[in-house]
């Protein structure tokens, strides 16, 4: 359905590359179908396009001098980080070398002492956590998979901690980049702000690898909070729980996470971890802060909850509980993919101005059924965002065109309602037609800084637009 | 001193586009000195440099006619909103035209149940809140001055509140601008976060008026706290007040102002208010929160200071004695002027780590002694952000020459500590020499950007770059 286009290929140029960089690099540059396959689009429904190599880097300066020779022969640079994207970030639509960093993860700083750290793009967010655990500091953005930090900042993750701790675009300093001429920049420094010129870091940050390569971070960290508690409430239905959300935010209780289930993932998740939930509209939440304070927060919710029909209501500081408490959430991917097996997960990713979030999923809940798709709704509802995972057997074209026109019609609703097509995800090949929609004439200035800084367009071409 | 340098004018140019703009215009197209005069730069050291007509807008469609104007004949354009800017970014380097967007000043939309708001660029940050009043929500940015918020936005602002709030960059959902081109952009809807390409609303915030001029801005808002604590602390010298800044900040508590006047400030405010605090380096700290919140906030405080030889600490909830309290804040800029009548007021705008801000204010202390210069000092020092005021006779060449020796080493001796040259006020014309210092070969993309989208250089030249 057009998602994925192949560009045209520079032959001459790509094999020539992998001429050259086979000798820089020896082993580290790898061609072989497997490893190629596996650098190319993995995780969706979209096409797989892999690279014609794969170079496993160790370095800036390596990144560089790899650059400048794609750069003098014009091929393609695929920057690489776990594969985790979701709209065909990674996909090679005109072959081309694939940077796969990986290799560089490296913690090179942690300043406890000024609540930041440098590291290299290679690190996932569950090993820099693993690393500062004795510091009692935390980077928060939690998009679920363990992506890597660098791949986080290139397509501005967040996930479920962003309604108290905000997104990737909040929570890093600077960055490292080698951009399409194989010239090294740093954005900024460690202030913790700074009017010095362009936002350069908010400008990488979302430019999927089209613009440069992010190869150092400098991030923000936060203190472990003294206390947290969790809460579990069910709701009689999406609009109760909704609206639950609404006031929570509407009230400033400064929740930390706030994550919405709807029936049918609450029963596929019912089925995959052996649980008992109602098969209900649920919420979970976690709460931040000092003993006091968390209580405080759990028992306001409470309250709200209450006001909206909510049952079962209960709330833990325990860890073992909150483990238990959120085992539901945690499970919710594998638990869906379970609801269908063989059928491929599809990811959509709406994010509504938080008074039409009610309107939104209950719309978007009938249209699943009168398009007879079976699809969990899971959401970080705190931001107004949520996703659905259409489960679609790739073989039956009918069902292959609901699920085209359903996230179509989606992402057109998100947008009509003053949201966006994109909440977390990026827009990569798959989301490329809806951004118009979204920022108008916005696009011409996205596409004239694209091709001021990469006249040649080496840099992830055919992504974003 | 070079900060200031004039253009080349297009005599030609410039007489056609005052001509067509007197016709479209009429009154609303001002040529006299006098009014051109206060659309250069007034409020600082630098030279001033008049526009030569300046046009009150009133509308995003007639900013982009006169832009298409302007372009066709390659005449400058230069945004104003209040001129309460410190670095000459409204000063006309190459001559042309002032947009006046202080009658833009309509407030569109408020959404209380999203948090936001929409806004005209001249309507300033008092206004604003004074609109607000009756929803129970606020716009936290203070940059002291009643700034305008197109104006806070260009120069991406902060001021008092951002230890909490963040700056402008973290409380604006999405901008609308005329482009150099005369189009017009939106960058954004209001979904909280968005993952949809560039963040063309991020690149504006701070872009000085160079890229293009801000019509519109969608706002978040915050709800006012339910109860906001006030403290005062006196300590023996700058080193113990910052150690007792870095440690509340280490530990976590989420204060919402933490300001530092140095001994000759309270001096200063003693001397102006007629009030008779100790004349030693105050912290003044606002806590924002429920009433057990900022209880425990600011009884937290009073044990670190306390730990740093901290005297007179008192804290209160009462919103007069809060004014009392913070009174010395309010009038330092106006104090720190009557310490020296006839003299001009330099500010200068570092922002460090916070682990090296104790020895920055220090060494900065101890140079202002070595040079004979008199400054007090004022800082948002939670966010390693300091400002000294020089206050300088401009007939003595050797004063301005050792005023201008001082503010390029302390510019460097931030960057130097990893820091930046300006944490607030932007560069304009004042700080272009420091740019390059800091973020190196970032420069040449911040120029690559600009001849993109700006080819001719028509919005606001000389500034930044």
């Amino acid at each position: 359905m057009g998602l994925v286009t192949t560009l045209p290929r520079n032959e001459t140029g790509i094999e020539t590359v992998v001429g050259v960089l086979k000798q820089q690099l020896g082993e580290r540059l790898q061609t072989s179908e497997a490893i190629r396959t596996q650098h190319g689009h993995t995780t969706t429904w979209l096409e797989n396009q892999a690279p014609d190599a794969v170079a496993f880097v160790q370095s800036t300066e390596e990144v560089a001098d790899i650059v400048k020779v794609c750069a003098t022969h014009k091929v393609p640079i695929i920057a690489f980080g776990t594969g985790s994207s979701l709209e065909g970030h990674v996909n090679a639509a005109a072959g081309g070398i694939s940077i796969d960093l990986s290799q560089m993860n490296g913690i090179l700083d942690v300043h406890p002492e000024d609540l930041d750290c440098v590291v290299q793009p290679g690190v996932t967010r569950k090993a820099l956590n693993e690393y500062l655990r004795d510091t009692g500091l935390f980077f928060p953005i939690d998009p679920g998979a363990d992506a890597s930090l660098g791949g986080m900042a290139a397509t501005r993750a967040s996930g479920t901690n962003a309604v108290r701790y905000g997104t990737m675009k909040d929570n890093i300093l600077s960055l490292k980049a080698v951009m399409p001429d194989g010239s090294i920049i740093q954005t900024g420094q460690r202030a913790k702000k700074s009017s010095a010129g362009y936002d350069l870091t908010r400008l990488l940050i979302g430019s999927e690898g089209t613009l440069g390569i992010i190869t150092e971070l400098t991030l923000k960290l936060h203190g472990i909070p003294e206390a947290m508690s969790s809460a579990t409430c069910s709701f009689p239905d999406l609009e109760s729980a909704c609206n639950a959300v609404i006031m929570t935010i509407q009230m400033g209780i400064p929740v930390a996470r706030i994550e919405l289930l709807d029936a049918l993932q609450v029963k596929a998740v019912n089925g995959f971890s052996k649980l008992s939930l109602p098969e209900e509209p649920l919420l979970l939440l976690e709460f931040h802060g000092s003993e006091a304070s968390v209580a405080e927060q759990s028992e306001s919710f409470g309250d709200i909850a209450d006001e909206f029909g909510g049952t079962g209501f209960s709330w833990t500081t325990s860890s073992e509980e909150r483990t238990k408490l959120w085992q539901a959430r945690h499970d919710a991917y594998w638990a869906s993919l379970s609801l269908r097996p063989g059928a491929v997960g599809i990811s959509t990713d709406v994010c509504v101005p938080i008074s039409r979030l009610a309107e939104c999923v209950a719309t978007t809940q009938a249209k699943l059924e009168e398009l007879g798709i079976m699809a969990p709704i899971v959401g970080h509802v705190g931001d107004g965002n949520f996703h659905t995972l259409l489960l679609i057997d790739m073989e039956d074209e009918n069902e292959v065109a609901a699920a085209h026109e359903f996230v179509s019609w989606l992402n057109e609703l998100a947008i009509s309602m003053e949201g966006t097509c994109t909440g977390e995800h990026g827009i990569g090949q798959g989301k490329r037609r809806y951004l118009e929609k979204e920022i108008g004439a916005g696009v011409d200035v996205i596409k004239a800084i694209k091709t001021a800084i990469d006249p040649d367009n080496i840099m992830n071409p055919g992504k974003i637009i």
